[in-house]
Formats: structure tokens, C-alpha cells, sequence
């Protein structure tokens, strides 16, 4: 079997601007995030960042790319919306996508929800525990009842987000909030998934269990088939059963309509 | 009670650039949409259309407006971002959002939906039967197991839309296509009803039984409170339980944070 | 319009055979239930127990209610299955079901649900902070962030439900546990919403907060149409488009079919 | 790889009973749904059927299935309570179910879904047109737009079931009904996929696009973890935050609570 092609995407700004970031992430977060897939057994690993040509996600790389991880949190504003349209397209044909923290506020989130994606938050550097809403779920493989992180950023609710389509974590926070931290989605024929933890002022991405619960994500946000959508016209000539063109028309056969 | 303020934005293009649309809806489709409301008892309903100082919906008007109907075709693209933008965040916020046949393709509809909404389309004239699927449902309320339109534009499926949370209806064309035509979701704190009929050049408008639906949805999409999102920063000294900040920390306590 | 009719079921068990529970509830839990909807405007509430005839809930009864309220707990078993049937009819017509507490085992929770409703749980009086998901949601109307009661029975996940179509509040205890406490779902035509607080040894259901919920609850599930449910058959000679019977059949025209 | 485990249940009643249903199905349906995804590369499929000791089901049986087939009609009501509760919690679990056509109306579907799964029926012998709502859904794989089946017993809207998760198919029947035919969804941690076409008196299951689909969904449906469920007790000296016993209490530690 072909091995999954993952690609982490990072922003890779503060890693630069802030020395704070700097030493927790000298190789940046997206290297971290890249270490700790193939740690559990990705093969097919490779980072693309926002000061690329493209951003680091050319129309073929996206082609050929299974999951794409999601981590930005500065410079939403400055991913340009080609890249987003392209990143959404190949979503919607079946390409995984892990939104990984402040990543609730990227234009690709935000795009694919269709809601504002916020939420209530606090960076204060306390404990986080993520629990298991259902310990049978692939994405929560190798996990117990719980895990925690000593230094987080509180995420708490209201999570402006539709409902989710199964709930894998809910996360409590010392100074008492709590979060949908773990979310899963279908859209057209693509897979979501976002995931809370991973403030980068935290080592979080070196964390064994989060290393984990990454890589199950990518094998549970999978291709598994791929829609082309081409909002087709189908002439009467074409249709299953037997009709003739009748009454008005603004389009002509081959049109190819208002979009 | 406070009757329902009702909102039916038009596009009012086809209608005047096209003799055979005109001649169908010689004041407009949104003038014939409101009627069909104000027939079925809906006293507080008004009209705005695209060629309208911000397309008639600014932002006061919104602010008060319950339930909001969106007919557009070929004048998609024109619609200015910043209206779109206060669509969405008056849905999200509770807005009742009734999006009508070729509006599947409206940048609002895109954006709340977060895929590419396409279809598959036939213009033939041909008959098109809807068929209830749930007779309970109050959009359904007075109409049998189906209702036919003698004249419509086929839509069919794939229709590339997330799952609905409840399907009122499903349509069937006589080329032979099936439709997921009557669909409904939450978006925020806001209803969403797509409904498919509605093609400018069939006098579907004017239909008694679609005037019925229309209604229903209008009463079906009333808004049940108010979300007013703000993405707030809770400072620790504020937290529900004490805690006091440690760690290093990218923001200062009353920061917006990064959007 | 006519007023809503309410009733609260309450199994009235532990009421008089534990001395705690009677010295919280002298006069049943449901009666404490039917105080607090009264208490926030809802004129027409009147309650059923476990030890009445039929359970309280004749068919006549159950055909005039429109929104019931179930608590239960250690007599779940000794619930008569033909009144579990009619109350899921009923149901699926499009009476509101609001189910409280221990109710998550009921027969007619499980029933609905298709799972099997278990939860992690702990009595242990600690505090249960309960958290609003959507601040618009009519269910929460008048509740800031958050509010707490002072003891409570822990009910921590992984909650064995369907994923809710609205998440309407997540608990926190003090013991460290969360809990998706306050959810929303559609069955059939009807409107169920499960809340968690309630345990008998606390008097929760005096609080003021939890009685307002509860009132709020009753308005959200109002009917809004009936799903009267048969299981058609729809002859040859009956259907839309003229076809005549052909190939083999098991059925002659008019039977009922196996059910 | 380990392959797939697959079991297709039959009733196997009226291809013993009925001389029509005999010579379509000479060896039994399940035997011919077995054929079909040997056929399309499932290397361990084996039958259970109705007169079998337990139904063929016995528990460690189900134990070592990944994906259950369920074809039933005129014996739903054989079908013991303890074999239906055994499917139910290995589908809770995770294995897949695949319920097939009248199967619709068995115990099983019922349990899992907390509605009735009615529908409106006809037996005529009329076209059945399948077509595909989402082109890369891997149930959907190999298919075209549609396909068609010459003879096919309608099932028609209103389908009484809870929301689907993903729309695979949704059908048309020549009499003029359209039904959601190819529905799925998650209960517990098991994938449920419901396939419509499969009346036993045309010879459906020998048709190559059905057993194609049949294959597809034995393949998405495949156990994806495990969740044994045990609603445990945590007691105050095992949870996560240290807090001891408060208040009044009707349990003990360690105490099973009410089921």
C-alpha cells in the first residue's frame, strides 16, 4: 500500500520574531509537528510554510498530498486566498485536513465551517486535560480515560463551530473553562479535523500523547475516493428518460451557466 | 406578539434584461416572493434588491430584520463582500436565512455551507414532483405527499452541500433526476431552509402550494435569540477558578488577540 | 394561544423509601419539577408517577401533552414496555421529550437513542460547574457564561449517545471530569433535549437557574406538526406516474405488509 | 492484512416457503449476497441464518465479525431479544451493519435507529433508478451517475429514520416515488450503512452494480477500534482532581449503580 503523503504546514512567524517561540521551536512548529508523525510511523512527511513561493502548496503538490496539517495563528490575514480556494478544492475532493489550535481563526477553517470560529480564550499557562469522548475512536487510539498538558492556553466555549459530527475530546481547563477541543467533520468528500491543544509558547508538540493523537488523525483523515465537482449541464438529449426542451429558456445546451 | 419583519432580496436582473423573465414577473420575482408571504399572512414584509445603495440591506436594516429570502442568478459576483460578510454575521447571530433555486450558487450560501454547493442542471421546461419526507415538519405544514410544478429547471444530485439536519424535502424531475431540494441547518444561532424551485422564466412563484412553503419556512426560520460573538479574552484574575499566569506569554492581559 | 401542556414524570421511588431523598423532596421530585416550570410562567403542568395506573400516562393523556419531562432512576426496569411504546409514538409525532438526569438509562432514553446512553459517574456532593455552548440558544436564554451548583452527582465522559445536533451545555466537575450535559436532537418529528443535573440528594432542582433551563427546555420542544406514522401502501392504480403491476409478488394490493 | 470478516445473515423463509422467491433464490438470498462480495475480492464471507441454534449468532461469533449483513422480511418478529441485544452492543462496539432492503422494518435497525423506519411501499415490479449523491464516497465507487434496476419494489418518502450522516444514494421508482435509499451513519463506534434495493422476488442481489455497492460498503464499514462500554464508577480517591466525599449519598463505593 502507497504510504500516506503528509504534509504539515506551518506559519513559521514567531518561531522567527519571538525568541520565547524561538527556544521552545528552534526548528519551528511545523518541524516538531513533522517529527512527531513520522516518530509514530508516517514515512511520507514533508513541510511547506507561508514565506514559500505559493506558500509552500503549489496546485501539485496539493495534487498529491493525502493530509494536510494546519497551524497558523499571526498571519492568517496574509495566506493568500488562492492558496485557500485551492486547499478547500482539494478538500472537498477528499484530501484530510487537521486544524491544529489558533488554526480556528485560519481563512481555510473559517472557509469550511462557515461560522466565525471563535471562542473563549486565555493565556495564562495552565494545566489542560483532554478527555475521551469515545475511547473506541481511531483518532483516540493509545490513549486512557485522559491525558494531560501542564502548560496550555485556555480554548473555552462557546466554540462558534456547526455541530460536530463525532465529538473525540473535550477539554477542561484549570481556571475552570471547558472545550470541544476535538472535532471531526465531512465536507463534500474530504475529512476535518481540528484539534485544540499546541500554543507555541508550550512544547506541546513534543508531548508523546499529542504526537500520537496527530498521527492517528492523519490515518483517520485518509482519501478514501475522490469527487470532481463540476456542476454538470445535462442536456434533455442526455436525460435518463426520454424528454424534449419545453417552454422558455435563458441557456443554451452547453451553457455552462451562472456561477 | 411581534409580527415576523421579513426581508426578500432580489436580484432583479433577469427581470429587466430579459423579455421572457419579464413577462413572468413583470414587477420582479422578489415582489411576487413577498406577495406569496403577505397571502399567507405574513403582515411585515419588504423587498430590496441588488441595484439598491448596498444592495438595500444596510447594515440598520439587517439589524432589525427576523427573516431574510435570497433569490439571485446571474449576478452573483456583484454582490459586495462587505454585504455578504453582514448576512452571515446576522445569521450567525439568529437571523432566519431562506435561500431560494439558483441562490445555491450566492456567495452567502457558499460561505455559510463552506463547500462549493454545485448541482447538476438541466433548463428543459420539464415537470417536477416534490415529495414530503417528513409530514410533520412545519415547512411541510398543509400539503400532501407531493406537490407538482408543470414546468421547472432540473437540479440534481450530486449536490455538493454538508449533510442536512433535517430533510423536508427531496424532488424528483421528469428527465429523470432526483434532488435533496428542501434542506435545513444551523449555522450559529441561525436557521438556514434551502428550497429548489424557483427558476425566473416558470411562473413557480406565483404557485399556491410554493407560496404555502415559503411561508412556513419564513415562520419555520424565526429567530430564538441572540448570539453576539466576541472571541473574549478572560484574564486570569477573572477565571472561574483562581489560577495565576506562568509561562511565557505572547499577549498582555486585555489583548484582542490575533484575527 | 393555547397554553403549553405540560407533564413531568417522576418515578417517586427513592422519595419515599430514602429518608435523605424525602428530607430534600417531602413531596417528590416531579412535584419540585412542576414548581419551577410554574414558577417561570408555564400555566398548564401536572405530573405522573411510576405507581399510578398505566404509570400516569393513559393514551389519552399522552395524546393532549406536548412536551413531557422524565426523571427516573432505580426503578427504570419496572417501566411497563407498552407505555415506553407509546411514549416513543408520541414522540415521533412530535411531543418534546426532556429528559433529566439518571433518566440517561431510562427505557425510553435508550430507546430513542439506539445506544446505550452510559456515562462515568461519582457521588460524591462535589461542585458541577455547567457551561453554555451557544448563548443565543433559547435553552440557555438568560444564562451569563456559566453557572454552578454547589453539589452534584459527577457524570463524566465517554457519554454513549449519538452525536447532538446541538450542544447546547458542557459540565464540569470537581473531580475533574467533563460532560456533554446538555444536548439536543430531533426523532421522528419530535424535539429531545437530555440535561444531567438532578440527582435526588441534592436539592437542584430548587435552583433557580436549573429552573429557568427547565422552562426554557419545555417552550424549545413545543410540537410544531404531527407525524401521524402508517406505512403506506400505495397500489399501482394509486400511484403518480401510471405503471401496472408486473414480475412476481409476495403482496396482493392492500395488505399490510410485515412488520 | 487481516481480511475482512464478514457474515451475512438471511432469514431464509420465504425462499423455502415461496416457489417465486425459490426460483429466484434457489440456494437463499444470503447465499447470493455472499457470492457477490466474494466476487468482488472479500475472501471470508460466511452465512448465518433464522433456524440456526441462536440465529447463527452466537456471541463469540460475533466476537471475531467485523461487518454483519442483515436480510430479513417476514420473520422479524422470530428473531430472539438476546441475539438482538448481542448485535446491538458488538455494532456499539464496532462492527459494521449493513442492514439490506425489509431489513429496514427488523428489530435491529429499530433498536439502532429509535424511530419506526417506516416507509410507503408498493410492489409492482417497477424501475428502480439508483443515483449517487457523492461520487468519491467509497460505497459509491465504480458507479457512473446512476444505475438502474428493472424490477424493484418501491419504498418511498417519508422514511422515518434520524437524520443521515452522509447521503450515498437516494432512489426513484418508476410509479413516481423517491427514497433516501443508501443512508449512513455512526452509533456508538459502529459504521451503519442502509442499502434499499433487494425485494425477494426479482433477482436484485445477482445484479453486478449491487454487489459492487454491497463489496464497497462491507469496506467502509470495517471495524475502525473498539469500545467496551462499562459505565464505571470513579470513585473520589481515583479522580483526577483530589476531593473527598461530601453531602448525602445513596451509593457506596464501588457500588454498580442502577441499570
Amino acid at each position: 500500500m502507497k504510504s500516506l503523503q503528509v504534509v504539515v504546514w506551518g506559519e513559521n512567524v514567531h518561531e522567527r520574531k519571538s525568541e520565547v517561540v524561538r527556544s521552545v521551536y528552534p526548528d519551528g512548529m511545523h518541524a516538531a509537528i513533522a517529527d512527531g508523525l513520522r516518530e509514530n510511523g508516517l514515512e511520507d512527511v514533508t513541510t511547506a510554510t507561508l514565506d514559500e513561493s505559493e506558500h509552500g502548496l503549489p496546485e501539485e503538490r496539493l495534487e498529491s498530498t493525502d493530509v494536510l496539517f494546519w497551524w497558523g495563528h499571526c498571519a492568517h490575514g496574509e495566506v493568500a486566498d488562492a492558496v485557500v480556494d485551492r486547499v478547500q478544492k482539494r478538500v472537498l475532493e477528499g484530501m484530510g485536513l487537521i486544524v491544529l489550535h489558533s488554526g480556528h481563526y485560519s481563512k481555510i477553517f473559517k472557509r469550511l465551517m462557515g461560522t466565525t470560529c471563535s471562542l473563549t480564550w486565555r493565556e495564562a499557562g495552565e494545566k489542560e486535560r483532554v478527555w475521551v469522548c469515545n475511547p473506541g475512536h481511531p483518532i483516540a487510539a493509545g490513549i486512557d480515560r485522559y491525558f494531560e498538558l501542564e502548560q496550555s492556553e485556555m480554548y473555552g466555549e462557546p466554540f462558534a463551530i456547526p455541530a460536530p459530527e463525532e465529538q473525540v475530546f473535550v477539554s477542561w481547563y484549570q481556571g475552570g473553562e471547558v472545550f470541544r477541543g476535538g472535532c471531526c467533520w465531512h465536507r463534500g468528500n474530504g475529512k476535518i479535523f481540528y484539534f485544540s491543544p499546541g500554543h507555541e509558547t508550550y512544547p506541546i508538540y513534543f508531548d508523546k500523547t499529542v504526537r500520537r493523537v496527530l498521527a492517528n488523525a492523519a490515518r483517520w483523515a485518509a482519501p478514501r475516493g475522490r469527487w470532481v465537482d463540476s456542476c454538470p449541464n445535462v442536456p434533455a438529449d442526455q436525460a435518463a428518460e426520454p424528454i424534449i426542451n419545453r417552454g422558455p429558456r435563458l441557456h443554451q445546451d452547453g451553457d455552462e451557466g451562472y456561477r
